[in-house]
């Protein structure tokens, strides 16, 4: 007998008869994908059948159950991506369902392998210690790229540990990947020079998957601290193979541009934490990007709660990783955010500095001085 | 000036001025994602800005408003990925917003290169001319390699054209992927030395990328007619790579697996159209699988029927490309089918034969000849 692993399921239905109708059916379509009456006895329907294992009420205005489903490591075959499909394939084509919890067995959080820095490495690298992090973000698209690394060399000057691409940066005519990954490590080297930090560059290696491979390798080789790709585009096993690679030793952010669909409406996909929280551990990635409450998505206050619990609690002995909390952040928002997060998060702050009357420098070690008082 | 191209999105508002500025602020968004008043003049204002070339208010009972909005290719920078990005990135996590068409240029339609064989390519392949196309799965995951041959045997015997993998089949121990292959291309090539008929096997190769890419190239010189790969867990980049390459030169198919958050809400993500019509088309994809109105999943007629559309419409010359639609389809369904359809789909029926009386063979027949009948 193969181990098992659990996925939780919120469903809607009007009773736990139904409940337990959908809970089944979802068992039953996540694995042998044949009418019930068609799955042969022996092996077959009793290790690969999904079960449901638990049925319960879901506590919350939005009523519907709570089922459990428990499937084989045997439906998995030791493939990362089958077990993404395990935990929610076709099932994603369903209403009324929604991906609340995923529970790892020893199996297979090897087979996910993790984050290989995680949130603590991450900290040892940027050398933070007692603060949250900060990471800005050089654009817009279009600007040569001296003028991006201008502004990278300014974000680092004012405190930032990772200046980062925006995500559509790309390989444009106006600052091609290799001029605008030297000039801006070269940029960030020269504000730690002058500040006595440890800042870096974090290029966007987005892009066909044997690019953005030797782009990774490419930004190692050039000083880059860490690099940034989108699985919504890019597909849910690249950070893997990056954080499992030989050859290949930064760390990993993800972007979720692209994959929004993913959590935004409250009855489909998959919760917030599981998405932004459990996924990201999942595929090997050391921090999410993704929209803070207050800017200008619309991610509620315990949705991104949700978030930072799910890249911080234990999970199957994969790192915790940073949750890294953008979109239309400025400093007045500054309080609401450490409630929330304290100090393990990375505020992603951005388009406020371009704009601040102090300059970017000035505006961004403002915002390193509130945010990172106790 | 570089060309530019138009991205048409729904928006919820309550009124003219509203919809107005949502959709320049997705224009802005999707482009230089900074503050509108830090965006600098000249270059970057005038052609990387996204500009709303049209708002009209959206015919039909949701209400809300359609908004053109046009971009530059010099946003795009020759990514096909930045394609997909700048049509809907970050505005991907916003609700009250979906995608209801794209509308390329020559440039960009060189770019994504399109699918190398299309629906008539498929019929070409397959020597089937005026009638639809049929398709299998072998399933469930569990059975031997040796079993799931012989339901392949038998589908091909019963007239299906393709037989493909299920997309839970993948390389557990229970069917290698290369033992698999193997024995399913020789079972459908005996079945077609008893019909003199063309039929072919169709893997699932979705896997990591490096992984995918070989199991392809093994494909194809195994003898395979087709490979599968689902493009929401590997990423959308995937298909081009294989329909671009000089050394795979197959038909591929799509599945939609782990992305349906990105059509099921009326209010978010993309109309089924675009997802699945012209997104396949741009990725390369020769035919793609969704599921069928009246099956177990909840598309509409309607809605199949817009897939059915963005399949065969004209698309800046993007060769057309073969519906799949299954999930619980059976020969009562043909006469809905044939009436929604005509002849310019795949049947993919899988489950329903398992459990026909008749047997696998002769249910395939019969549901052969109902569809084919004029």
């Amino acid at each position: 007998m193969a181990d098992r692993f659990t996925v939780t399921y919120w469903i809607a239905a009007a009773s736990e008869a139904e409940a337990r109708t959908r809970a089944e059916a979802v068992a039953l379509e996540q694995t042998l994908e044949i009418p019930r009456d068609a799955v042969p006895r022996g092996y077959i329907e009793d290790e690969l059948l999904g079960r449901v294992t638990a049925l319960v009420p879901h506590e919350g205005q939005q009523g519907g159950f709570r089922a459990e489903v428990s499937y084989s490591n045997d439906d998995v075959g030791g493939d990362f991506l089958q077990l993404l499909n395990i935990v929610f394939g076709n099932a994603s084509i369903l209403t009324g369902l929604r991906v609340i919890d995923i529970a790892l067995n020893p199996e297979l959080a090897t087979l996910c392998g993790g984050p290989r820095f995680g949130a603590a490495g991450l900290r040892e690298r940027a050398g933070a210690h007692g603060r949250p992090l900060f990471m800005s973000a050089i654009k817009p698209v279009g600007m040569s790229t001296a003028e991006l690394a201008d502004r990278a060399y300014q974000f680092a000057l004012g405190g930032m540990d990772f200046v980062k691409d925006d995500h559509g940066l790309v390989d444009q005519a106006t600052s091609p990947f290799s001029d605008r990954l030297a000039a801006c490590v070269e940029a960030v080297e020269k504000a730690n020079r002058e500040t006595g930090g440890r800042a870096s560059f974090v290029p966007n290696i987005t892009a066909e998957t044997s690019v953005a491979l030797a782009r990774a390798e490419q930004a190692q080789r050039a000083g880059a601290g860490a690099v940034m790709l989108a699985p919504g585009l890019m597909g849910f096993d690249v950070a893997r193979t990056l954080a499992r690679s030989e050859s290949f030793d930064l760390p990993i952010v993800t972007h979720p541009t692209f994959s929004g669909a993913s959590t935004i409406t409250p009855t489909t996909g998959f919760s917030h934490r599981v998405f932004y929280g459990q996924m990201t551990r999942m595929m090997g990635a050391d921090a999410v990007v993704y929209p803070n409450f207050g800017g200008r998505f619309g991610f509620s206050e315990d949705e991104c709660r949700s978030i930072a619990t799910g890249c911080a609690e234990d999970f199957a002995g994969l790192k915790p990783v940073l949750p890294t909390p953008g979109g239309g952040m400025n400093i007045e928002k500054v309080p609401a955010m450490r409630e929330v997060y304290g100090h393990d998060v990375i505020y992603l702050v951005g388009g406020a500095l371009l704009r601040a009357p102090e300059g970017i420098t000035e505006a961004a070690r403002r915002l390193v001085e509130a945010a990172s008082a106790a």
